[in-house]
């Protein structure tokens, strides 16, 4: 199949590009001397995990207790949930891929909710690793307190069943703070208190073996900082029109877009404007709107236009012909791959695969 | 399953509500006598759409053709698709509802498309319905100059594998227009246009047996022009915080909130504050954040957190307990609706059918 016959709305990764996108990152990684552990978030997709297993990633972050379903399904190991479990269900859910034999790790910020993992692993017959989660200033999850951290560290050490693995530091809400050099000042804040909790861990006999966090805009700073054992990054393996505009490093943005929704023109009736078949429920609406690429006259600007459409404005009266394909670029990569059930894998003109995204609500 | 036991996020509809927002649908079509297709963008569910036609309505309006098959798998009959098709995609899989039987008719706004039309009615040996998509002000779709929808009209007529059914007039961008009497005033100025339209139809001896349009928010104004001959309304199904903050008739919203999200509080280890596991991912967010109603406390107020978290923030140190359960209103249901495979169908405290939705990209 030619790329633009693909049945539309459509979610497009350009496999050279992911490709290049994950060697970028794989080199990175290695020469900063932290491993890598992706972030499924931004894919859901076992395909891209084991590709990038391949390019020698340790595993594979999950946000939620179904993508780690869907990797454990899919054979891909080192899976690290980066999100506190709280309900009877995803603890029961975690039993389940204990028993089934899931290669799968934790996080953890209540010591109610480790006294549940450590019942679920003994009646598994399995021991479970689990990471402390620090609240580094985002103010979402982890422990907010030195003592906290500690504490928890404590009981995990002590439960039988348990592993106590590291900690989590994850400072989301600094991933695309611009300029770059601000967003190294406000890292370097938090790098502060990772540090003293580290000190304080390993002053109580727990030194963390693991130190996990990083996302696509901060992975270069937190790997310098020499506190991070591993990063989960995902964004960088697709780019969106948000992280297209801050640099990655000092004067650098070594990532290129590989993640495009193509939708067909359905209306051209009209001077100056043509009509997709994509709307609020083709493209993230959080972080602002898509940017329209191939296909699109030079210029040419996305309005929101309900549920299925949107209109494509442009300069001039000669536009795309009816029944033609638009590629678009997202405003936000996660949660657009979050709105189909599969990516048109492309290289160049032609089709090559379909990959199926998991693990939707 | 109680209703608070279901694996969260997750969609939930309450069916006693949802039963009392069809009746009043129903008893209000019946009223001003026009006929009800409702619009299945909204929920995509073959069980609500029988639900609906068990009440009355002559069929159920889709905006993609994947609805149209996800309904004519689910045996229903009177499909009509309200958005112009105009990929080859699109026209083969119309070709293929045809040749399996399927009750459909389809919108139409170009000319070399409605001969895509009569080549695959033709193909198929069935006679397709074609209505001519007016546009009405809303600058999306539709025909704008009345000779062209006499020609359109004209065409189909003229072709002997399609059968000329009418006009479809829906003004999208009135729906939500408040108070309530300047959205009576602007629709007024519309259906004068519609009213000339059918005009020059009946004199060109080609009068519209079906004028289709109408939403939740306009349908009253619209059914009391005397212009239509049916309405395609779908959220007023299940309502959102948009459709609650804006009056259906002079003085009156005789809808009620059907639908929910449920999340679990995962973190409530700050004060005056905790997390869900919610955010971009859970809830659309082209039309404002969600509103905390049960299991919140009172005042409570909502804030994304990132793709699967958000906030709950309220007044005072005691909130509600991790891992319990909070439902939410949404601000949009259309494309919250499109984040989930399926209903969680509750009547009270009790989880009484799941029902799949279908067609999501």
């Amino acid at each position: 199949m030619r790329r633009s016959q693909v049945p539309t709305p459509a979610l497009l990764v350009d496999i050279d590009i992911l490709d290049r996108n994950i060697a970028v990152m794989r080199n990175c990684a290695a020469l900063l001397a932290v491993k890598l552990r992706p972030h499924a978030k931004a894919h859901k997709c076992v395909e891209i995990a084991q590709r990038i297993m391949a390019a020698g990633a340790i595993g594979v972050s999950c946000a939620t207790i179904g993508e780690a379903e869907a990797m454990a399904s899919g054979g891909v190991d080192g899976i690290l949930v980066t999100a506190p479990l709280a309900s009877a269900d995803a603890t029961q859910r975690l039993y389940r891929l204990l028993l089934r034999g899931a290669d799968i790790a934790v996080v953890a910020e209540d010591p109610a909710c480790v006294s549940q993992l450590s019942a679920v692993a003994a009646a598994s017959g399995r021991t479970l690793d689990v990471i402390v989660d620090v609240d580094v200033g985002m103010g979402r999850t982890g422990c907010l307190e030195i003592a906290d951290v500690v504490a928890l560290a404590r009981q995990i050490a002590d439960a039988p069943t348990l592993n106590y693995a590291g900690i989590q530091a994850y400072w989301g809400n600094l991933q695309q703070i611009s300029p770059f050099p601000e967003r190294s000042r406000l890292i370097a804040i938090q790098a502060d208190r990772v540090r003293a909790v580290i000190a304080a861990l390993t002053s109580a006999s727990l030194p963390p073996a693991i130190v996990t966090g990083g996302g696509t805009g901060s992975h270069r700073i937190d790997a310098t900082t020499g506190l991070f054992t591993e990063i989960q990054p995902g964004s960088y393996l697709f780019m969106d029109s948000c992280y297209g505009a801050i640099s990655i490093s000092e004067n650098d943005n070594p990532f290129t877009p590989s993640l495009f929704v193509a939708a067909t023109v359905v209306s051209a009736s009209k001077p100056g404007r043509v009509v997709v078949n994509a709307g609020w429920k083709a493209f993230a609406t959080d972080s602002g709107k898509p940017v329209a690429l191939h296909g699109a006259p030079p210029g040419a600007s996305f309005r929101f236009m309900g549920d299925e459409h949107g209109a494509l404005d442009f300069e001039g009266d000669r536009g795309p012909a009816l029944g033609s394909t638009i590629e678009f670029l997202t405003s936000h990569c996660d949660p657009t791959v979050n709105l189909y059930s599969a990516f048109h894998v492309v290289r160049g003109d032609e089709v090559i695969d379909i990959w199926p995204i998991k693990a939707r609500y």
